[in-house]
């Protein structure tokens, strides 16, 4: 409480410019903001904790009360989002808010094993999430690519499976030190059978395959190399590395992945093949569920709750383990849970596919089939957890495929179902941008500052005016071009946001119609005009020579959309000849270039058809 | 050596887009880039540790070698310096580099005391000393204000002295690994006797005054706070903190402060008034060199050798006490070292004075009377520190504060002393900057950042231009105004950068004449006509009320130089009335402001005096 009151108070210093005392006014009937909290929180913060809180503020002070400090923590936020200014200082409006969360599991998953994000990265994410009342940092700690927790019994895990990237005991214990001082959770994974083919690195002996292996940087395809589930030294092993790994996270969750197994590295084993026959295994799927068990029994003793992720065709899972569901499949969630499991949603919340923040805002936990399941049922929904899948991530631009996108789920996360207008949503993550930036995210400044670096000059204008229309291909597309943990992330692809602003608010622009038309028509001249300062500036740099294309794009497009006008303004249908001729142009214009999306085709298309129609 | 050639290639790689081999070339004779380090550094790196290297860059290979690890990552920086983009890719020129620093003590002292800078800011400003060849970090770690390490042996300091902001041991041993990894000492500084208000907090029975002390958050004045050099159980809690906080850091020196003592609570205090009679002593001064030599046995019990601030009236220090040089008397520094003492200057390399670049870099450590010394006597300089005294600093805004002057004064430390070309010096620092933002420094992200802030709006274009043209007032004009810790430190002087390049470039444009009259007058109207976008952006934020009248001035000596080129072109000498009008709304224009200075007005009344001429 005491570190959060100095916390809040440095930032509404900071906003407002107002002194404000170091410490507590001794005469509480003085004080013009009071801290009430009920009683102490909970020795290590369940999914259970009260978040609640109750804010009054009348002309005369502001009262914050809560149950718990996590309570107060989620209020103090909300004060300080409510602090107004206009012309003549600083306020907050007189309310009363009585909040609380919908779901108690509002989580981020970071992906630290494709590419490293080190722990001073998390923190100012940590802040972020703080600051939108997300609960949950989930670790994902390990896969093919490296091993990221310092192990003391096995230490050839981070030291063949880490590239030197791991960490220490020390630093994980201040981390979650950190994360727990803002009421944030932090929940590891270890995921396996398969993802595990940088702990093959040291210890070769635990794979289904024999070794050596080398450490697989590759960032596409699934890998086959699976721990044997069939050896019991493989459960010594696990049960001194849960051990080890239990006892640095306090939380009562462990998540031990479960996805993707292919069992093409058991199905080659005879040994392997000869224990599902002898056990009367039908398929890898029941092998898969036997190691399940065998690590919730080692989680177990070691006070932990496994956490795997869903998986539609493994029989036989207890109704206490947790499932994160990921998939895609109508009805799989609402199945899961009326068969007893607790869940949690990642579908739909998975940030590296680039998808609109509108997308995920109306992505619902409780949407689709679950929305059939009895209110009892719905509550072992317990929430939902965005995901960073780091294959394209690095600590430069991690901030800005994360935010403000994020904003948006927390919301979706925290509160009530029926709050989803899509347009106020846009209005106020445009807010909460900027003031996720004065925490110190880097999702505004990196994009300069990479544009900058790689035009090799900080006069980028040109090369901004197209990045800001651009967006990287969705749903994984890059997956196809084979990159490794290497191939440096410093294209254009790299810089350019999730979702283009500019676009968004033109397309809406020209959906509203013909009331916007100047506006429109000077926006299109920007764009068709630019390619005059942006071509020689993309040429002179080798980086960005394969954004040429783009630059040509953008302006025949804009070109379109003007002409487009010029229909429109004469009143007459555009001819069918030139109709015809724009749509190849943009057809091709919509097609991804150098791994990005021009995001102007689509409402150029919409100008194109009104002009086909001659109106607005 | 490992890590910090992983760091080299990683910021090579994502510099030009190449994908570089995550580990070594096997065979040495295929590799494009040799690193060949003869032997091991220090176990503890020292003031004498060898710092040269050896850069042969040819068409076929990079081999760089040095006789310690340490030379090797001073070669990598200019490494990395060197490498050239053009319109077809990345190079790096060949050339044979033997370099080695002129002096071996080139620091930066961080007040941590005054404002708290937490260890995420000073590893990011660790990562830039690195880029700039600079090798000590000396922490100012208390003062009046605070005392920020956690001592377990008198725990009162921190927790009553430090409002919960310090380093934990285990932070400073991270901080200290950190530099270590990139060849820099971290020295540490508690200063004493006098500035130690803090200490008193918790344990007043060690002053020479009666408690209770309360925490002094003013950063103005002198303090009379200061320890009791008469009593033993002051030395015995000074052997048990020093030797604590000698064991953190392994550097062999340790900074005790010593400056600044007004002995006023001295001369107050009967009993130490006797003490001083009883053992003949003179003066207060006498009294003070008492203190530092039994300090400087305490600390030569642990290991360590003393630093303290130079003092010219202290007799009777011995040789082996380090001088940190601040004054400002011609000769000082030189009858220090004359008479035995080694000594680094610290002098002429304040960067919280908000002094230009030029100043600094045209700072010599043996210039002036220094210059007269032997040879010998000059190796007894060992080189100097730039000090950021953090009154006016936050980790907001103190990347601005250090960089990039910051990197002037390390090349007038480490290049020999004839290089010295200013223009040649401003032109390398501009790309210095950028190569500095790369590496995560804010101090052009955070200045737009502030002025959004300040603005409400990120639609600061007419503020920018305004902020660009001013600096802070300067050499501690700030003082005046009697802030507190507490202050916050969000205006706009606390945004705008303490050199202002637009003025500096604008003013050299005026002195090289009638060739630049274009760009000078197309720049001169920009600032006259600002004005009608920057007064309502400032009249709707309170916190930028303040400064209407720096717009209403820039407006109108813009129009004064624009009436000055008025004249120059019609070729005749402007009116004698005309001129005194327009002195005198420029000497009001030269008046601080809100705290800052309008940087142009020097430059239009060189427009005047040409004018009042009749030609450039």
């Amino acid at each position: 409480m005491e570190a959060a009151t100095a916390r809040m108070i440095r930032r509404l210093s900071v906003k407002t410019g107002f002194s404000l005392p170091g410490g507590p006014e001794p005469d509480a009937a003085k004080a013009t903001l009071v801290l009430d909290c009920q009683h102490a929180g909970e020795a290590v913060q369940s999914v259970r904790e009260d978040e609640s809180y109750h804010l009054a503020v009348t002309p005369q002070r502001a009262h914050l009360t809560a149950p718990t400090p996590v309570g107060v923590l989620r209020g103090m936020e909300t004060f300080l989002q409510l602090v107004e200014r206009d012309s003549q200082g600083f306020s907050v409006p007189s309310v009363r808010i009585d909040d609380h969360p919908r779901f108690p599991w509002r989580g981020l998953l970071i992906d630290v094993a494709r590419h490293w994000i080190p722990a001073d990265v998390l923190k100012r994410n940590i802040d972020g999430m703080a600051a939108v009342k997300l609960n949950v940092l989930h670790l994902h700690l390990s896969d093919d690519q490296s091993f990221r927790v310092e192990s003391r019994k096995y230490p050839l895990l981070q030291e063949k499976g880490s590239d030197g990237h791991y960490f220490t005991q020390a630093e994980l214990k201040d981390l979650i030190a950190y994360a727990r001082d803002r009421g944030i959770r932090v929940v590891p994974e270890l995921d396996m059978p398969a993802h595990t083919t940088s702990w093959f690195v040291g210890y070769p002996q635990y794979a289904s395959a024999p070794g050596p292996y080398p450490l697989d940087r590759r960032l596409y395809d699934l890998h086959d190399p699976t721990l044997d589930p069939t050896r019991e030294e493989v459960y010594t092993f696990l049960d001194g590395l849960l051990g080890e790994v239990a006892g640095l996270f306090p939380d009562a969750y462990f998540h031990v992945g479960g996805d993707e197994v292919t069992g093409r590295h058991w199905n080659a084993n005879p040994r392997i093949v000869a224990f599902m026959k002898d056990h009367s295994m039908k398929s890898d799927d029941d092998l898969q569920t036997y190691f399940t068990l065998r690590v919730r029994a080692i989680a177990q003793k070691h006070g932990k709750q496994i956490i795997i992720w869903h998986k539609t065709q493994t029989p036989g899972i207890p109704a206490d383990v947790l499932m994160d569901y990921w998939g895609q499949g109508a009805g799989e969630l609402a199945d899961t849970v009326r068969a007893g499991n607790a869940a949690i949603v990642s579908s739909g919340y998975y940030l590296d596919l680039i998808r609109s923040a509108e997308f995920h805002y109306r992505n619902d936990p409780l949407g689709d089939d679950a929305a059939s399941l009895t209110p009892e049922q719905q509550t072992r929904v317990l929430g939902g957890e965005a995901c960073a899948w780091s294959e394209w991530m690095t600590p430069e631009n991690i901030d800005s495929r994360l935010w403000p996108r994020l904003a948006a789920i927390a919301e979706r996360f925290w509160s009530p179902q029926d709050v989803r207008d899509v347009d106020s949503m846009y209005g106020r993550l445009a807010v909460v941008s900027n003031h996720l930036r004065s925490l110190g995210l880097t999702h505004v400044s990196n994009y300069q500052l990479m544009l900058e670096r790689l035009a090799g000059t900080s006069d980028v204008d040109s090369l901004r005016t197209l990045a800001d229309v651009l967006e990287p291909v969705k749903n994984g597309g890059r997956e196809q071009y084979h990159y490794t943990t290497l191939t440096p992330l410093n294209r254009l692809v790299d810089a350019v946001r999730p979702e283009s602003d500019t676009a968004r608010i033109f397309a809406r622009q020209v959906k509203q119609g013909r009331e916007n038309q100047d506006t429109i028509r000077r926006q299109l001249q920007v764009w068709r005009d630019c390619r005059k300062a942006l071509t020689p500036l993309l040429m002179q740099s080798v980086l960005l020579h394969e954004d040429v294309p783009l630059a040509e794009d953008l302006s025949a497009v804009a070109q379109s959309g003007l002409e487009a006008l010029g229909y429109l303004d004469a009143g007459n249908p555009a001819p069918q000849a030139w109709w015809e001729e724009q749509t190849v142009l943009l057809d091709l214009a919509a097609k991804p270039h150098a791994e990005m999306l021009l995001m102007i085709v689509n409402p150029v298309r919409t100008l194109m058809e009104a002009a086909r129609r001659g109106s607005w």
